[in-house]
C-alpha cells in the first residue's frame, strides 16, 4: 500500500471526523489508545464542569443531583456496547476489585463446585485476584492451565471459567458463545474480562448467555487513567449471588444507617464504597462519544488499519503474534522480537507511541477513532526503518523503566 | 455571644485566610464540611492540567512521570496529619474496600483468634464490611456490643478491634492510646477508621501503638466527592500480613507480567488495582493546603466554633449529643430534635447547610479553613429562628430524599 491509497482510504473512512473530537498531542502518533485512550475535548469542560459547579457551587447538594446514581447511569451507558441490558452494568471500583466480588461470589453459589478455571497467560491481575478470591472459600482453588487444555479443565468442580475475551498481549479472542456453552455444558459459570474487548469489538453478552463480565474504562472508552471499570451480572443472577465486598453502597437503605447488612436489589448490590465523581464523570463523558457510533464500522476500519500495520511488520521481519482473521482478534497487533524493548523505545522517540510487553512484544493498540489510515502507514514505515537500519541497537534505547 | 464579638475572634483568627483559598458559593453558610468537604480553588487548575496535559498530552508517558507512584506520594502527605511514618500510608480504594482488606488480614493473622469486636451504631459500612470480611474466613465471626459493653468484649479470641475514631452522628472521640492498649492487652489488633477525624483533630497512631487505620479523602481533606482513601498498615505488619485484594499494583513486579502473586514490598503490597489518577489528582491538591496547617490553630478554632453553635441550639432548646469536652469529640456538632429533618430543610432553604442523620440528629461539621466565628453565629441565629418560631413545621420540609 502507498501513502496515497492509504490517503484515499480516510477520505472515503465514516469515522474520520471523530479524531478532531480528541486531543491530539503534535508529532505523536498514538498506537497505544488500547492502554490509555485518548482525551476526549468535552471531557475538559465535563472536568471544569464538575469541580466549579457541581462540587464547587452545589456541594454536597450534588448527590441528590445526579451523582448519587452516576455508577447505574454509567453502566447504562456502557450496556449497549457490550450486548447487555442497561440494568445489567455498573460502573464501579476497579477490575481487580470487581473480579473479586464476582469470583467470590460465583464459588459461594454451590458449594460442591469449588474450581476456578483460567487461562496461564491470562492478564496477571485476573490471576492474581483469583488467588485471592480462592482463598477467602473453603476447599476453594485455581486450576490455571494453557489455551488448549481449558475444555479438559473443565468439570463437575468446576464453579467458574474465568477468560479475558481479547488477551492483552495477542489479541487473541475467544468465541463468547462457544466458551460460554462450554461452561454451562459442565455446570459453571462463566466470567469475562472485557478490558481490551468493550469499544473494540462488536459483543454480545447476553446473547452468549454469559453470567458475569467485567471491564476496564481507561483503554477504548477514554475515561481517563485509573477510570473506575464496570461490572455484568446478568439479570438471572443478580439477586441470587452475594457481593463479598458488602459496603454500604450495596445496601438496600444506605442512609437508613442500620447496623446489619441487607443487599439493595438489582445491580445496586454489587456497589462498595462511595462512588469516586470525578473519575465516573470523566468516564461518562468519554462514553457520550460512543452513543452514535456504529461498531461495525469500528470493526471494520480496525482491520484497515490492522492490514496496513501487520504489512510494515512483516517487512520489518518481525514475527505477527495476532490472528490474520479478524473475528478471532481484538483491536491491536503485536509482534514477536528479542529486541522488542528497544524497538519500541525507538519507535516511540520518533513520536510513534507503542507497548513493550515482557518479554519480547511489541504491542500496538489500533483505536478506530482516533487514527487515519495515514498515521498507520507513516508509523509502519517508521518501524520498517528503525529496525532495517539498526537505530533501535543504539544505546539509549536499552535503558529500561517501568511501562504500565 | 454578640455578632461584634465574633468578629473579633475572627480579626484575630491566624487561620481566617484560608477561607479565601477555597470556593465559597454565595448566600451558602457550609457546615457540611464533615460529609464533603469544599473545593480548593488551587484543585480548578490542578484537574484542568491532569486533563489537558498530563492526560491530553502526555498520554501513557504520565504513567511514569507520577502517577505510578501517586498512591505513595498522596499516602505521604497524609501521614503526618495521622501520626505516621511517610512509608505507612497509602490512598486507594474507598474506606469500605480498604477496611475489608485489613479486617481479612487481621482475622487471618493467627487461627486462634476469629473475632472481630466493633461498636454497635459504628459508621454502617464499617459493619456491613466487616460482616463480608468475616465471611472470608473460616470460622470468624463479628462481635458488635455497645460502648459500654467493648472493653468486657475483648478477649482471647479477638483478632481486632475496630473502632471509628470519631463518632459519624454523635462526634464522640475514643482515647486512641487507651483503645489500643485494651485491644493489645487481649492480644488483639486495632484498627481506626479516622474518616471523621484526619484533619479534624491531633492524631498520632504511631504514638498510641497502633496497628491498622482507614480513612477518607473527601471530608476534611478536601479531595472531591469520592475521592480515594486511605490506609495505613504500621511497618511491623506490613509484610506479616497479607492483603487479600491481590491484585497487579500490589505485585512485586507488576509489569513483568507473571502469573503467581508475589506481594511488593512495604506499604505497596496493599494496593490492589490502576490508581484512579484523576480523583488522586484533586486528593493531592487538596493535601497541599494541609502542608502548613498547625493542627493546634484548627482545633482550637474548632472549639470556639462548636461554642457559638452550641449556644445557639441550647438556645433553640435542641438537645446536644456531642460531649462538651473538646478533647472527647471531633470537629462537628449534633443536636438530637424529633423534627431534626425538617429543621434542616428549613435551614438549607436558608443557605445554612447541615445534615440530617436517621433517625433524629441534625449535624453540622465545624471546619476551621472554611467558617468564620461570624458565619456561626449568624447560622445559630437561623437555627434559633427556625425552631423557636416553627418554621420549620411548614409541609415542604418534610419531602423526604436521599441525603448522603
Amino acid at each position: 500500500m502507498t501513502l496515497e491509497q492509504a490517503q484515499a482510504l480516510d477520505a472515503a473512512d465514516p469515522l474520520a471526523d471523530y479524531r478532531a473530537q480528541f486531543m491530539n498531542p503534535p508529532g505523536v502518533i498514538y498506537l497505544d489508545g488500547n492502554s490509555l485512550g485518548q482525551l476526549p475535548l468535552t471531557t475538559v469542560a465535563a472536568g471544569a464542569e464538575v469541580l466549579t459547579q457541581a462540587w464547587g457551587q452545589r456541594l454536597i447538594r450534588s448527590w441528590n443531583e445526579g451523582w448519587i446514581d452516576a455508577p447505574q447511569r454509567v453502566g447504562a451507558m456502557i450496556a449497549p456496547m457490550i450486548g447487555a441490558d442497561s440494568d445489567e452494568v455498573i460502573s464501579a471500583d476497579s477490575v481487580s476489585v470487581n473480579l473479586y466480588k464476582l469470583i467470590v461470589a460465583a464459588l459461594r453459589r454451590d458449594p460442591s463446585r469449588n474450581v476456578v478455571v483460567s487461562e496461564a497467560g491470562n492478564f496477571p491481575t485476573d490471576l492474581h485476584i483469583a488467588e485471592g478470591a480462592v482463598a477467602a472459600v473453603a476447599g476453594a482453588r485455581l486450576h490455571v492451565v494453557e489455551r488448549g487444555a481449558l475444555a479438559d479443565a473443565l468439570g463437575d468442580d468446576t464453579a467458574l471459567l474465568m477468560l479475558t475475551h481479547v488477551h492483552y498481549k495477542t489479541a487473541e479472542r475467544f468465541d463468547m458463545a462457544a466458551w460460554t456453552k462450554a461452561a454451562h455444558d459442565a455446570g459453571a459459570l462463566v466470567c469475562w474480562d472485557l478490558s481490551h474487548s468493550a469499544g473494540a469489538v462488536a459483543l454480545a453478552l447476553n446473547a452468549a448467555g454469559a453470567d458475569m463480565a467485567v471491564g476496564c474504562g481507561y483503554k477504548y472508552l477514554n475515561g481517563g487513567p485509573g477510570a473506575p471499570a464496570f461490572l455484568y451480572v446478568a439479570k438471572r443472577w443478580q439477586e441470587k449471588l452475594h457481593n463479598p465486598l458488602s459496603g454500604w453502597m450495596g445496601h438496600a437503605a444506605p442512609f437508613e444507617f442500620a447496623d446489619a447488612y441487607a443487599a439493595a436489589p438489582g445491580m445496586k448490590r454489587w456497589l462498595t464504597g462511595t462512588p469516586c465523581v470525578l473519575s465516573l464523570t470523566a468516564l461518562e463523558s468519554g462514553l457520550k462519544l460512543w452513543a452514535d457510533i456504529d461498531i461495525a464500522q469500528v470493526e471494520a476500519k480496525s482491520a484497515a488499519l490492522w492490514d496496513i500495520f501487520h504489512a510494515a511488520g512483516t517487512a520489518a521481519g518481525l514475527e505477527c503474534v495476532t490472528p490474520a482473521d479478524p473475528a478471532k482478534r481484538g483491536s491491536h497487533i503485536s509482534f514477536r522480537h528479542p529486541q522488542a524493548y528497544q524497538i519500541v523505545q525507538a519507535l516511540i522517540a520518533r513520536g510513534v507511541i507503542g507497548d513493550f510487553r515482557d518479554p519480547d512484544i511489541l504491542r500496538f493498540g489500533l483505536t478506530p477513532l482516533t487514527l487515519s489510515h495515514a498515521d498507520i502507514w507513516r508509523a509502519g514505515q517508521m518501524m520498517c526503518d528503525i529496525v532495517s537500519g539498526g537505530e533501535y541497537l543504539k544505546p539509549e534505547f536499552a535503558v529500561r523503566y517501568a511501562v504500565t
